[in-house]
């Protein structure tokens, strides 16, 4: 952040009075900027015993496999985002959704929150980011091209707890 | 926003190509400027059978009690938010946390995480944001008296939660 984007004038970093720490300060309309972590948010869609998997077709990991998520959007909730993005990355609509893992990455400043739920039909395709969209095993899982950690996490986490049939929230923190 | 903070030039409200909604883009330097929702990290303090609630010495709803929480910031983790809030808010220090609620809040753009966990000691003491910190058995909850529904719903979960000895982690959309 260089400019003000109240009022266009440049900012400066300095400590706010009753502020911990240094801020992007216009010195000009005394705009206090806020830089804020990101959420993304996605699903992991089920249909039967398959999971549904995404081929990116876009950079960062262009042709690795995904699920379905991206950045959540001012107006909607985060099961709401999970839903659009499942919509917009695989032409797929979801059912009922429970959140099932949160993971924090503090170096990139993002949190991925990941909604677990069953396809209302296995229909889909790929959306304008996607390569290709197909459903997968726990046998055919592509583990050495998925897109990124929290992809494989959430994939680890749900094909142990099917085997035990408890689906509790995962939460961690990724470093 | 009406200045693009990378050049200083006004920026106009267009939908980009490829984008599913307008966006504030600027016209000199083409950058497309993302307004995101805000994470709100906090926790459930605990001590024996007590919970730990702080009086607000800040707008909105100063004079009323709420959880320790508030905005994370960029560089942590979500759980370190919540430790970090609970530090400035209320000068106390937590054990172990475990994810506890998530609730979005699509009318604001805010998406609060709460935090289950035990006080490392019995020591607290308002931080500059606080007017009070106390510990409230069930029975001396100011239920009158909350800051925010969010914190309401939190400690409702806590206390049913805890007459069955499970804490699953609850998540809702608010409305």
């Amino acid at each position: 952040m260089k400019y003000c984007s109240q009022c266009g004038a440049p900012v400066v970093k300095k400590q706010p009075p009753d502020e911990q720490v240094e801020r992007h300060v216009c010195e000009r309309c005394d705009t206090v900027h806020y830089i804020n972590p990101k959420i993304i948010a996605g699903c992991l869609p089920l249909w039967q015993d398959k999971i549904l998997l995404c081929r990116r077709a876009i950079e960062p990991r262009s042709g690795l496999w995904t699920l379905p998520a991206g950045f959540m959007e001012v107006g909607e909730s985060v099961s709401e985002a999970a839903r659009r993005e499942t919509w917009e990355e695989a032409t797929a609509r979801m059912a009922d959704v429970t959140l099932y893992t949160v993971f924090s990455i503090p170096r990139i400043d993002q949190v991925y929150l990941f909604f677990r739920g069953e396809l209302s039909t296995p229909e889909f395709a790929p959306g304008v980011e996607s390569l290709d969209v197909q459903l997968f095993s726990a046998g055919e899982i592509p583990w050495q091209e998925l897109a990124f950690p929290v992809v494989r996490a959430t994939l680890e986490h749900f094909l142990r707890d099917r085997e035990r049939g408890e689906f509790p929230v995962h939460s961690a923190d990724i470093r």
